[in-house]
């Protein structure tokens, strides 16, 4: 079986190799690189360039390092039949990633109700007086906390924060059921499920539907002075409706892990906006040993000629 | 019925007196002011002058206005009799702040565990340049998290941050079982409690064996580079400590909430030492509503003839 390998990470292919080798046994696992048109049976990538996916190498799958394969989606609306239509595109399933997101968004609900963030600012912005100053909290009972996007990750994360106490309501495209949680459906729902938010968290899939969907308008429905995590792709967010409705007050603070440009470039107003936190796009790390592993047990069973799950269903976009 | 209230924050002091009236009907409150000394069958206090408990009143009960009382008992310990020997002190019991209690700690272990200070840091220390670099969280199984004290609010924290999914042990003075939660008890099994680990968070009651507890020798025994966070007295830490064990990198970083002198002076060099956190004594704030409730309560009962809780032991001092 051969197998290819690829990620713009270079330092870490190594170690996946190692892995993806010993977790199938006796598998001829290569890094691709540039003019590699060799056949394959397997892709394993992170972020490929076309030239990886292009040339007819008798591939039987293609195994997105990720959640998210809207990177891959887009190439191929872009450079038309660079993606073998007819190979499983596969994306990773949780792996350690809902836990992730979940300890991401908690930290943040909890740092924006219990205003955190401010305490932070006063005491790194006190030059010589001393900001000793009780912040009147947000009361729990009415920080209506909604997330967007109830997959995998955005229920487990809706479920987490329900579980310490506070108000959640989730969005999805179709109509989901989760305990303690208030859920909303379809675009008919949307400004319903946004009436009234404290603080609104983005794990959407990223698709030509949800793209610019946190924007001037989605902000307005929200309670004065919201907060916003974004924690999906950045080509959810209209950055410049965000500068907008955080100079105007009209959101207080957002913490954002992704954006349209990664790295986000240095001269980006946001870095230098006290309102803004950043973190780069860390949100949830693909963990290897559990990626390796879950991949491993895929190719097997299609080896043995069963179905998986994980197949992107790509007119859906995830 | 006649009931004295004293706070030294006078701004809140209508609203806490006219919600007592309310709870307690047709009683008399009023506000103690400097050369009272008239009868009062219930003093309702927070931080008193030893004047105001002083004179012979004829008091039933002393209440408390938060959960500890180690103002009030050290203030009997200099000027003994201030405090009429036969006349029950109470304490408050938890009315909201356990839950206050365990936001903060969630969020502080949170955020030490992904590294959220460090990106924070990085993004306003940056003068021009981009700080856009991951950084290797800490693996959440290694992430040992220990509560120094398991009354009603450590106890709260320790099963919170259990319900997270974190490691979690539990030090008091006398044997507690918590599930999911590893106990130690009394000053035998203090340093197997620390032996590991990565975070340790103080929310024990303030006595004469319990002050001065975060020093250099306890630090010694934790992980290298581990983190604390005090939520319960300034009279717990040493302060030299611990900027010795933070300059030295044997402590990576601490959350203070308290401090021996508080507001915590502008000269002090915690303002100004990068990795720690500094917060106003905010981490449980006593919610009004639910202190009143419970106080009237508890008068009601008294009246009665009834036995209360929270009656403070003195000689154990919580």
């Amino acid at each position: 079986m051969k197998i290819l390998f690829y990620s713009p990470h270079s330092d870490d292919a190594p170690a996946w190799i190692a892995s993806l080798t010993r977790k199938l046994h006796g598998a001829d696992v290569r890094l691709w690189t540039p003019g590699d048109v060799a056949p394959a049976d397997y892709a394993i990538v992170w972020r490929p360039p076309a030239e990886l996916l292009a040339p007819p190498r008798g591939l039987r799958a293609v195994f997105v390092l990720g959640a998210g394969v809207d990177a891959l989606l887009a190439h191929e609306r872009r450079s038309p039949g660079m993606l073998p239509p007819d190979v499983p595109l596969v994306r990773l399933e949780d792996t350690g990633m809902a836990e992730q997101m979940a300890e991401y968004a908690v930290h943040a609900a909890l740092r924006y109700m219990r205003r955190f963030d401010e305490y932070e600012l006063a005491q790194r912005q006190s030059a010589g007086d001393a900001p000793w100053r009780a912040l009147e909290p947000h009361p729990r009972e009415s920080f209506h906390v909604g997330v967007l996007g109830l997959g995998a990750l955005g229920a487990h994360v809706a479920k987490t924060l329900a579980a310490l106490g506070l108000p959640v309501r989730g969005y999805s495209r179709t109509p989901k059921a989760i305990a303690a949680v208030a859920t909303f459906a379809g675009q008919g729902e949307f400004d319903a499920f946004l009436g009234g938010l404290k603080l609104l968290i983005n794990l959407l899939p990223s698709t030509p539907e949800t793209d610019s969907i946190l924007n001037a308008r989605t902000f307005s429905h929200l309670e004065p002075q919201a907060y916003l995590v974004n924690l999906a792709r950045g080509a959810h967010l209209v950055e410049r409706d965000l500068i907008d409705a955080l100079n105007a007050g009209r959101l207080a603070a957002a913490t954002l892990d992704v954006f349209t440009q990664e790295p986000l470039p240095a001269d980006h107003p946001f870095w230098r906006m006290p309102r803004v936190t950043i973190t780069p796009h860390i949100s949830a790390l693909t963990l290897r040993e559990p990626a390796v592993e879950q991949i491993a047990r895929k190719i097997e069973a299609l080896v043995r000629g069963e179905t998986i799950s994980g197949i992107v269903d790509r007119l859906r976009g995830y």
